[in-house]
């Protein structure tokens, strides 16, 4: 007799997309569990100790902005803040933090834990509860009783049987719950299932290979053969890791010293303070030795040797494979990353190898400064199983299965950031799910996780994806800096963000609104300005402000200073002449906030002229095909568009623009078969009545 | 070709014996690797966040005496501590202090990572490197060049050679290495083994089972083969771990609460301050209704219902045990113990369980207070491979198999600081025969070390091994406040304690002596000490302080306080004066240190006789059995007797004594053997010369 809990929301797994997706869920009222099979190992960050990076650190703000905690947890255990790009354009500006990684999993949990609604629960998820009756829940209670007896059925989850979604024509099957191999069964209305490298994971050591989670924790297999049950399409992904160095050993003073930020840019809209002692990397390049050494043991890699059927990320590579694929490359860069303030461990960061560990060991010691460095865990490769994201929906839902969502690693993505984005999505539309409302989906103008979710589900992949500023169409409507006007209000509706955070946001907003105004109104005293020697700034008098700062050449800086006098005079602006001395982190938001005014007036032009080709986009968004469209029954459709259409079954006419192939002239028939079979099904159901 | 690392000593796990053993080695200058299946889990504390408690606060003073470092992280990370027992005898007072158990792992690493020759190497080892040519390692030249072309010959210890030992009659096989699941050799001249409950694991939740190392870990399945291989008797034990709770879930105000002492003591003689915020436990207790479902439900636990063949811990028992074992007891005492400073989780000290979960859910609710408190971890039993211990000798070095040293819950024990006590001798040991030294041995009457290993290596355990009191016979000897003067010279001469902690311990062990003779000399001003109202407390002229003392109801406190003025007069004295105000260490040290000058007065009559037994028990001790001693040539010895030393083959007259069943006469017999079976050997030598 299995013992039953009964939650809103089950979340498997407790890294990056868990934590968010428990998280938002929780705060969305519903109750919620988040299953890991070790409490002291949630948040682990697997690879690099660090968050963010270029495009990864827009995720995460935008992770922020929606009211997720990846962003705040950073910045409470961030020990160098690095804003790179910030000699390229506003656009791709991105922060960057390394972590204290042991305390990054102390302040999750502690985050975590303080979060009413949120039941952690530590266990290993066996199998998943379904209810296969065909169109039961939809039927009432004559349905229900055919699983009469059924101790899974005592589990539906509530609240569900009150939302209306167009799926009682496919007889869809539903996931009530999870068995958990203590024998306790965990029914919820809705499972987000999050579970990284676990998934059948084969670790990959040079010629070795051994069944695991992570180095040292056990693999998920039960879990793997209930998901193959669903027969759900699935891809072997492949990902790696890097040796991880004794930081006594390495010479320090051989190497570039790459200090963080003196003014650190926080990840977090809501972070007042920096508070860990700040810490430097360093940078390092390989040798020819190095790579002499890789080349003559490329076979001996799992990666080369053929052990591995997994794909790789193409854009975190291993060392072997960018000897391979750039063989006229003499040099590679890496950097020695600390893996905490009270560890000696030390990441290398652009090492991740499955050769044998000989050959890691050879490899390190062939780089002057690293001679004597001892190795303390191996660098592996690990192969797991993901599913094809064109079998979700753009909620993260999973088509064929209802109240089934899945976030992170699992859906074919690499990175913590990738994983967290996906993790706060499908927490907040899984709650939603729950309670019957209609999904919250973000397109592809709106930011980088609406681009990376219908990237996903449009095309899937084929080898770990990663967020590229380069994914985006509209990439200076998507700053960092402007990810909380993007999103804080859908935040703000889903009720991810408190009252607090949102007063200081309206500050914000009215802050910068004023501003850009009294740009656009003062006109520039050329005279004073030219006499003030402001950085070389000078001007012709009867310009705007404004207007001065569409010449390239022109910051907002020496123009904050040349108009400090009347910024004093408005108290909405006045937080901007104050210099925040002993405040680095003030320092930085004003600066930020001011660059963001910059940016807006500079490139109004080029954002108008993008606005208009985001209003042509959101058309096409706009035209949705719905689920009963039959794509064989539409006449001069080739087989091989049918075909693409049917495996991912695009939500909408602009999504099915997006499919790998699917050409103009089958949108065309698409859109006008819409109408059409729309019309033959109206005359079928009059006949039929 | 597999990758060899080449070390003095490598240690297996790192627990808390390993930890201990790895410090020991590396301290005595050799190069040590310690080997861990994650390098994020050392130091876990797998069950109760809390370090010392009766009998066992004296195991971590005295691995503290020696130079061992359990005593100062917890020390360092102490949330709560109690000096337990002080309404009885000197003799069973003992340290305890609740840890930060996130804090503890970090700590403890730090520590680890700081001490220069400890190599940590994040591995799984999966098979020993043997030397099994017949008395190679003393045959010389001759005998090595067997191996030739063997690469486990390449990694044959350092400095073994040069030692002497009488083992070349026995021709026993040698571990000289170790190969790791990662393709990598790892060579070292000794290894320790301290594999806890990970030896082929196996988790038992009601009636579901799994194999696990701990909740969310794998087993060691693979080094568990590799060691029944070398033919060792074996065991199989069971422990188990109460269910954890999400402290916001429970009831405090309706527990009474259990402050620390307001004046800490710590373990470590060396720590000067108490650094964590400290937390209170609260007691609580069982129900009639807790009673009856467990009663109802016994044939569900793992333990009652066959489906587990280990041996639990007797005095450590599952709350069905006790309720089992103790019909007529109608409630049983628990403890609410928060496991730190960041985190809601409570360990509930008292609970221990492997009934299902919905049997340990009704019964935490059926406790008022715990009524709506929710299980964030399910309590379990785990099964083990444990070693009989008497394959061990006195240095935990495996009889059988030289270089092979075993520590901690392998050898039958259960508890952190039986594991700690074990891990610091076998360290310590496998460093001297490395070093070709003689094995360093604490005997019973030096310590509760000492005791335990004895009892293991002469009796063995068919259960898991707890540590008490009741088990010194000279108990009042073995304080926690001499386990420095007892150990700290060895510790010393063992190279474990510093010039700093050395000087310290100089200091204190005159500031002692100085009090004792102070109290000895100096006459009792009894006109003065009876105005002086202290505490009551009134003597007649003529007698010495010390003499005064002796009288039971007479303490030290008011004693000091008389003698405030002549104390003051004496620097090494005027330390005892001074009431260190904002110290509460200090304090605390001060006035154990008096104290302890107050039991040697007051016991001196008893201590003597102890003495003089103890004299005894060592002429015992001296009164070696040589390894050739046949035991099947004695006549007279009976069948039974023979089989129990044939099976521990004692290394002393005095450890054959506590053999169980071995009597006197059998002894007798044993010790003339020895002079007539040696004269014979002495007689046939010649003969075949």
């Amino acid at each position: 007799m299995a013992f039953t809990e009964q939650y809103d929301v089950a979340v498997v797994g407790a890294g990056h997309a868990g934590c968010e997706a428990a998280m938002a869920a929780a705060r969305m009222g519903l109750k919620t569990a988040l299953i890991t099979m070790n409490m002291d190992l949630i948040a682990q960050m697997s690879c690099n100790p660090a968050v963010g990076g270029v495009a990864k650190g827009h995720l995460v703000r935008e992770v922020d902005a929606l009211g997720g905690i990846m962003g705040e947890v950073a910045d409470a255990v961030g020990i160098q803040f690095r804003l790179l790009n910030t000699s390229r354009g506003p656009a791709v500006w991105s922060p960057r933090a390394q972590c204290d990684k042991a305390q990054y999993r102390v302040k999750m949990r502690e985050v975590l834990e303080g979060q009413p609604g949120l039941h952690i629960r530590q266990a290993e998820v066996v199998d998943l509860v379904l209810d296969e009756g065909p169109g039961t829940r939809d039927q009432g209670p004559e349905g229900r009783e055919q699983g009469t007896g059924n101790r899974e059925q005592e589990g539906k989850g509530q609240g569900v049987g009150s939302r209306e979604q167009g799926v009682e024509e496919r007889g869809r099957r539903q996931v009530v719950g999870l068995r958990l191999r203590d024998g306790r069964q965990l029914m919820a209305g809705a499972t987000i299932i999050t579970t990284g490298t676990f998934l059948n994971g084969l670790i990959h050591c040079g010629e070795e290979r051994y069944p695991a989670g992570r180095s040292g924790e056990p693999a998920s297999v039960l879990l793997g053969e209930a998901l193959r049950r669903l027969g759900l399409r699935t891809c072997r992904l492949k990902t790696g890791t890097p040796p991880r160095l004794d930081g006594r050993t390495i010479k320090w003073h051989m190497f570039e010293e790459q200090p963080g930020d003196a003014d650190p840019t926080p990840f977090s809209f809501r972070t007042k303070k920096i508070v860990q002692p700040q810490i430097s990397c360093h940078i390092a390049f390989t040798t020819p030795e190095t790579l002499r050494l890789i080349r003559e043991n490329v076979h001996r890699s799992a990666m080369y040797s053929g052990q591995i059927e997994g794909v790789g990320p193409r854009y975190c590579p291993s060392i072997e494979d960018k000897i391979v694929k750039f063989p006229d490359k003499t040099q590679h860069q890496f950097f020695l990353e600390p893996e905490g303030l009270n560890t000696h461990e030390v990441y290398i960061n652009g090492m991740s190898t499955s050769l044998p560990m000989e050959v890691q060991w050879r490899m390190v010691h062939s780089i002057p400064g690293l001679d004597e460095a001892e190795l303390l865990r191996p660098g592996y490769a690990i192969e797991y199983d993901s599913v094809d994201a064109t079998e979700l929906d753009r909620s993260l839902q999973v088509k064929s299965m209802e109240g089934l969502y899945l976030a992170g690693q699992i859906n074919g993505t690499s990175g913590y950031e990738e994983a967290a984005c996906q993790g706060i999505m499908a927490g907040i539309n899984a709650a939603l799910w729950v309670k019957g409302e209609a999904p919250f989906t973000m397109d592809r103008t709106e930011g980088y996780t609406g681009i990376l979710i219908d990237d996903l589900i449009s095309k899937g992949t084929n080898e770990p994806y990663r967020m590229f500023t380069s994914r985006a169409e509209f990439r200076l409507h998507l700053r960092i800096d402007n990810a909380d006007r993007r999103l804080t209000p859908y935040g703000r509706k889903l009720g991810l963000i408190n009252d607090e955070a949102w007063a200081e946001y309206e500050q914000k907003q009215a802050r910068m609104v004023a501003l850009e105004k009294l740009l656009n109104i003062r006109k520039v005293d050329a005279e004073a300005l030219n006499a003030a020697d402001l950085g070389g700034l000078t001007a012709v008098a009867g310009l705007t402000w404004a207007q001065l700062l569409k010449r390239p050449e022109v910051t907002i800086e020496p123009v904050m200073r040349a108009l400090a006098e009347d910024l004093r005079k408005e108290p909405v602006l006045a937080e901007f002449v104050d210099r925040h001395p002993d405040d680095a982190v003030a320092r930085a938001a004003f600066r930020n906030e001011a660059r963001a005014v910059e940016t807006e007036i500079k490139f109004a032009g080029y954002l108008d002229q993008q606005k208009k080709s985001i209003e042509k986009l959101k058309a096409a968004e706009a035209v949705s095909i719905p689920e009963w469209l039959e794509y064989g029954a539409i006449s001069g459709l080739s087989r091989e568009m049918r075909e693409k259409l049917e495996r991912v079954r695009p939500q909408t006419i602009g999504q099915a623009s997006r499919i790998p192939g699917v050409t103009p002239a089958a949108l065309s028939l698409v859109h006008v078969s819409i109408r059409l079979q729309g019309a033959r099904r109206a005359v079928d159901r009059v006949e039929t009545a």
